[in-house]
């Protein structure tokens, strides 16, 4: 999921490599501190000591915090695409959907990934421009939501709904909604979330659990 | 919802009043402070200049930041007790659920309420002080609805379920998850999202919608 998108392996130079791990390394260290300390609590004065850089060799690759923050967003969304993607597939809808769900919620799972999503959304709420460099990515994950849901009422796999983009809407706010609790609610592991999920999507498209 | 607990008008002397008023002035100020800068963000000068009072005056009030967050966490608790009471009334189980989340996303909707809530679940999410002290409103939250639950299976109003504890946590997951999206996502109006809940929480509850 936080794959960096980089060139073709064939087509790098050592020196490209070496600075693509570079690269890589700031990033990591730039998510463990605006998953410690927020967006707006961390330094690049922070950032610098967690990747055991200096100033000077951070700056070469990242010129502001922003430049980082973008970096991110681009690569969570190059995350999020590759998880949506899986909601295409063949296979029954309940079950393309129930399964991108839970490879979102297992990627949350990672250190420090659920508690960068808060922050987003702190700052989506914000309406900051941090926010709307990340709220692309929810628009982009709604437009394939709306694609699939679309086809699988043309096919006769679901009912037709009244309301479809409340009804994505919904969707998305409850799904983020688990993928945050999970965290901390002992009682929300994967294994015995996934059947309750299935009920409650399966209600709300008017479709057999 | 953002009442202070206050001792009964008839006992007031004019001197309790006026503090009772400068006291929920501070905590007005501080609330637009956290929700604009965040709890770490947000600084004592800060919630000073929007309470429009000086450092010495708001200190008489509350010696730390500390101390207004706990103040505004037992404001929420309070708020949430009320609000959750209203699930146990009388009527049909999914109307006094639904009513009961509707009145919550309402409230969500007064200004800075979300962005403050958004706030709660970063700082729960790392565990902080701040975040266990507002992790009690949600336990608190969880035993009542656990109580209407049981309740309601055993007058046969709705069908036994396999995992009590996860559902709760799954059917609160997503109801916070469109507390917060409903601000920003123009498509989840009050009045399209009720349907939609109904079928979301009667599909994992094992009802009818």
């Amino acid at each position: 999921m936080t794959a960096v998108v980089q060139p073709d392996p064939i087509e790098l130079t050592p020196r490209e490599s070496a600075q693509d791990a570079r690269r890589s390394q700031i990033l990591d260290a730039a998510r463990t501190c605006f998953a410690r300390s927020g967006f707006r609590g961390a330094s690049m004065q922070e950032i610098c000591l967690e990747a055991k850089m200096s100033p000077g060799g951070l700056y070469r690759y990242f010129p502001s915090k922003e430049a980082i923050i973008e970096a991110i967003a681009q690569d969570e969304r190059c995350g999020a695409a590759e998880l949506v993607e899986t909601m295409r597939g063949t296979g029954p809808l309940l079950d393309r959907m129930i399964g991108c769900a839970m490879g979102y919620f297992a990627y949350m799972r990672d250190p420090g990934a659920c508690e960068l999503m808060a922050e987003i959304s702190a700052e989506s709420l914000r309406n900051s421009e941090i926010g709307k460099r990340f709220a692309k990515i929810d628009d982009s994950v709604r437009d394939v939501m709306r694609e699939v849901l679309t086809e699988a009422i043309e096919k006769g796999e679901m009912p037709e709904i009244a309301d479809l983009d409340a009804t994505i809407g919904v969707l998305q706010a409850a799904v983020d909604g688990i993928a945050l609790r999970q965290i901390h609610d002992a009682d929300l592991s994967l294994d015995r979330v996934e059947p309750l999920l299935r009920r409650l999507v399966a209600g709300l498209l008017g479709m057999k659990a």
